[in-house]
């Protein structure tokens, strides 16, 4: 009996996710662009509930452990950088994609410009929505985070990391806009490097800030898209500045 | 004695004008953009101590004094939308330019883009820089204001209005534009007209709104730069929405 249960959720869940990625193909296919429906995931506070439904609902049912390592201070060496579960697992840059594509399910995208489609956002917080970009020969990490930096007056903070050192990050520009409704909002930046940790970036507020009432402005029936698009910067934009 | 400290204040205040006057146009000459330095207004809270203070430092030595009227619901006249003082004014719309001109002293400014250069960012809120912008055969009002939605974490939000109706307020779009240190915020949205209020707008969360951390990133000596510029929207735009 149980066993049909889950079933018919893991069913209504597919039909769901067919419909927001219709909804979202119909409303950005004039643009031509790739969209990404993202689901929310709970932050760090409901890991052990969100690992047990994921564990529930996925197709091996049982998710592959996180590997432990003592803390050691190899500047190569990063903690996991998906703040999808209280993972204590740490490793090389150069595996932390496939550690977030095995362990955490995380999906990687291609092209230079996409639609990241966030749904759910009137869940509470704390809640993450997550994807991969590869683009440029690299892999970026685009995170939204709904959090309560204020108590009781919940905030969207959105940015983009590159999975890389601070010095190859250094080398590109991404932008993100949000535009509904006659009104359009773009943040450009630098993206950081995911050894500077996105909890730091979002605590120190040096990514697009939303608060509840302008997301809601921009939200269509509870999703919100934001249009993602990486260049590389000019050469000599950084020397320029010092 | 006092007269002479008094004139003391005056020069020193006009010096450091003309500093921040002659910072800004190094920093934008480039652009060719007309800079309009705008100092800080303390808000409604302050206002006695304020009017008290403005009172003793210009030219006249006094200002006109506000015209009471009693409250009537004549939808063209509008309470005084200018949050610089706690002013009991109300007027037709087609003196709100003269009555913010020479009751509270709003400077106007010509061109389709200039740079609203907000001085003294540091200063407790609540705070407001103002600026009217004459362009398009328009008025509008820009408000950039430092206010504490929640207790202890004060915000900056920022807004153009048009001196005009929401129907005539609708042929336009405005662009506010922060850039800085690799990094770039821009908002483009219709005006709202000055019958909705300043204070619904900011209320309603729908401007720009920046928390201090960001604002500090894109401030420069306590200085925060925002490129304004107007342009008319389409022209059926207003038609299809009515």
């Amino acid at each position: 009996m149980l066993f049909f249960t889950q079933c018919f959720g893991a069913v209504l869940d597919l039909i769901h996710l067919r419909f927001q990625h219709y909804k979202a193909k119909r409303v950005f296919s004039a643009a031509g662009q790739l969209v990404c429906v993202v689901n929310p995931t709970h932050s760090l506070k409901y890991a052990p509930t969100r690992c047990a439904a994921a564990q529930a609902s996925t197709e091996q049912g049982i998710l592959p452990p996180c590997h432990h390592h003592e803390a050691v201070h190899d500047p190569q060496l990063v903690p996991c950088t998906c703040p999808l579960f209280s993972c204590p697992w740490e490793g090389h840059l150069e595996v932390v994609v496939s550690h977030l594509r095995q362990t955490h399910r995380i999906n990687i995208l291609q092209g230079a410009e996409i639609v990241f489609l966030a749904t759910d956002m009137h869940l509470p917080a704390p809640t993450d929505w997550i994807i991969m970009h590869s683009c440029l020969g690299h892999q970026f990490l685009l995170v939204l985070r709904k959090q309560e930096k204020y108590e009781g007056h919940p905030q969207f903070f959105a940015t983009m990391m590159l999975i890389g050192t601070p010095t190859q990050a250094n080398n590109f520009t991404y932008r993100l806009e949000l535009n509904r409704n006659q009104r359009r909002l773009k943040w450009e930046a630098t993206p950081r490097s995911v050894l500077e940790r996105v909890d730091s970036v979002i605590s120190d507020g040096d990514c697009l800030v939303l608060n509840t009432s302008l997301a809601q402005l921009f939200a269509d029936n509870g999703s919100l898209a934001i249009g993602i698009a990486i260049t590389t910067s000019k050469v000599h934009n950084s020397e320029a500045e010092m």
